[in-house]
């Protein structure tokens, strides 16, 4: 089914555990020689002999020196995490200690794991597919409710399943359909039609409910950028403060106190938000430093998956009106936030800027509005898209795949309604498979997965 | 035995592996409620139901929230690292991941554990006496074969158990002693004099080699300083390179150049010299900043356990003279290093230098018996004292234990010879059973165990 790698009958070892001290670290070994080297460094049972998934305690001894006591785990192949024979021996956690163990296994036999080589072995011994494997890395960085959900989620299989199940139908249709060709003088029709179109129709349903998670999925994973935008003395160090509810910047009455771009972390209902508190942005201003920090807060809202454009309730309609004309010219994703409502009228205010859409009064001072904000942040961002139960792409690889499996599918269809020549017609459902395949790794070559895996920590 | 401790009777849970990201964090809890906390988040199995020392691999889920997959180890009661009933969770290496396992696991009934409160429970289940506890913490903190041996040998009972037998035997005499103070009137004779005697001589001989051996197991636990000493352009820098073999302080012809005080170490046959390299000596300086260096090189040299002072062979003999009396008068441990020897013709040198008895010819910038240097520097503070295979004393609170013991067991011998009476002959002997029990754990109070296990790591 896969590629032979080379060297990939050899045994592996790594530290599985974080460097650092702590109470245990954990050696992780994978491989043909593994029980062997177990057997050799822990002497006071056979381990070979032992059944799987069962736990010894004893000495660790490696030329007549003792290593450490230690407690050794069993997992015989194919019952384990890789699919071969796992030993993992949990020791002190000294990290001399752990070299000394590490240089034993490797003087026993085994050489030490690149990056993801456990996990690489699961899915090239059919333990994980590849989607499942990508999610493991993904969940070891996981950092909220929600990516940790997605990843465990596509770890488990979540759209891998479909995506198989989608492909298997496909492959199907193309052996029909290029046994057709072989009996081309025939004009016989093997694959039936219109259940291809359905089949067809169904798998762009679903992919194309796939690629539009990759935006939350994307959100899920990497967060959003926010850039708190705003004249000086708006109050935009306030409302970062307010949203923090912590005195992170620091906040006076001069305009201009804020030169450096802050970044802080808001994690609203598991999505995290990076805010990005940016200098004032002023036109005209004598002042390097304050120059640098105004150019530095354009880019910062270019690059912001969302803007929010503060300002003073008293400040001039006009230049918000201008200021919102250039948002939208540049499409950006924003948020009105008139603040300092404490200051006036609420209706006052509401009557000179009430037309916006998108705007929120609030008093960043007093806290007021500044939950409705979070609300209107999540909303902005995910447009309502939150159903956590369904599969999530969080991927970029599987994203761009499965656009060109969109673009596969729609051509197949195009092919059949234009009464497409069976020969062509194969290619297109050739070539999505192809892409199907990416995702799940039924389609690879040696050089994506040594992409794919290097990102991963060693030991895993 | 033990006097009963509040609150041992709950169950704990911590992190066992370090913080940071890993392929895996495991979380150990341990007491009662450890098996039904375990089928509460690992509905997969009936863990309660399995049999010691085996793995198994499901969700981990609270309140219906799927926490991660995962691999459990179950070890039950008595035959655990604590002695109570014990669970080990691999979780994926996320600290998000292992703090909500965490939180799960809490919100079952266990409490957060204190640092060092598994092996403190080890101990107090009789798992291991209070010395092979305290040398779990060494053991983690090794970082040389030396320390490692004297951390394992401790831990797997080293002195504990010929203390243990000293103490079982002293114990039958005092019994025996105190009896017949009860038969007084009738002046019988229930312990065999002579035989005491044997086994205070025999104890004393032991406690003594064990005293002895401090003095290694601190210099094997903790290093030794030296101090590297001399004059500006002595070459102190280009010695320190030569015993590093690398280029570590900057090395000028210029008098004066090294200011810092550097510290480098330095493992000869694994023991750690930590070598501090000084301003050079110089008594008369208008430079304020060499000033400074001057007083901590004085400061370092008094505080060193070894000095090493550094002259060019060339150097005024008199004034070598003067110093070799002043660090005579302050009991320093010194090695006179005669240096640049190369410039000199030997026999001159040694012609010159030759009676002191503590002196080596060198030439630090060749590299010239820099060698025989490292091993006259582990005879200056082992005095040949390595014989690894005995006993270690590496604990400071061991060694004034100890050191109370042998000045009981001297007190007993004394009184036997002068005829003290029994009364007062088995206080002495109640004295010296207190203080060996003080380090085996035989004796204790709450505040003194609560003290040894605070400097553990929290998961150990």
């Amino acid at each position: 089914m896969h590629t032979q790698f080379t060297g990939w009958d050899d045994t592996i070892a790594a530290l599985a555990t974080p460097p650092g001290v702590g109470a245990i670290g954990v050696i992780r070994i994978s491989g043909k020689a593994a029980l062997a080297i177990a057997d050799n460094i822990f002497p006071a049972k056979k381990i070979s002999l032992q059944p799987s998934h069962t736990l010894h305690v004893g000495l660790l001894k490696h030329n007549e020196t003792v290593l450490d006591e230690a407690v050794v785990a069993v997992f015989k192949e194919p019952r384990s995490y890789t699919g071969e024979d796992v030993i993992e021996i949990s020791c002190h956690g000294s990290n001399y200690i752990l070299q000394q163990v590490l240089q034993a296994i490797t003087s026993n036999g085994a050489r030490l794991a690149k990056p993801g080589e456990f996990t690489q072995r699961a899915f090239l011994n059919g333990k994980l597919d590849l989607a499942q494997a990508e999610a493991v890395a993904d969940l070891i960085a996981s950092n909220t409710e929600a990516s940790k959900r997605a990843a465990l989620g596509s770890m488990r299989g979540g759209f891998s399943g479909a995506l198989k199940a989608v492909r298997e139908q496909l492959l199907k249709f193309a052996a029909l359909i290029e046994l057709e060709l072989d009996f081309s003088q025939e004009d016989v029709e093997f694959a039936d039609r219109s259940a291809l179109y359905a089949v067809v129709n169904e798998a762009a349903l679903a992919v194309h409910k796939l690629i539009s998670s990759f935006q939350l999925g994307n959100v899920i994973k990497n967060g959003v950028s926010v850039a708190i935008i705003g004249k000086p003395n708006a109050g935009k160090s306030t409302l970062l403060n307010a949203l923090l509810n912590e005195n992170r910047a620091i906040v006076s009455d001069i305009p201009g106190t804020t030169r450096d771009t802050i970044e802080e972390v808001l994690n609203i209902d598991g999505i995290l938000f990076r805010l990005i508190d940016t200098a004032g942005i002023r036109k005209h201003t004598s002042d390097i430093i304050e120059t640098a920090g105004i150019e530095r807060s354009i880019e910062k809202m270019k690059q912001a998956d969302l803007v929010l454009y503060i300002f003073d309730v008293q400040d001039d309609a006009d230049e918000i009106e201008t200021r919102v004309q250039e948002m939208k010219a540049q499409s950006l994703n924003y948020i009105l936030v008139a603040n300092k409502i404490d200051r006036l009228n609420d209706a006052e205010g509401r009557r000179i800027f009430g037309h916006y859409d998108k705007i929120i009064f609030i008093s960043a001072k007093d806290g007021l509005h500044t939950e409705t904000l979070k609300e209107r942040m999540t909303d902005a961002v995910l447009h309502g898209k939150i159903q956590t139960e369904s599969s999530i792409v969080t991927n970029a690889r599987h994203y761009h795949a499965l656009k060109e499996v969109a673009t596969s599918l729609e051509d197949i269809r195009l092919g059949m309604n234009n009464n497409l020549a069976s020969d062509l017609l194969a290619l297109d459902i050739r070539r999505c498979l192809h892409y199907l395949g990416e995702i799940t790794g039924q389609v690879t070559n040696e050089d994506m997965l040594d992409y794919i895996f290097s990102k991963f920590c060693i030991g895993k």
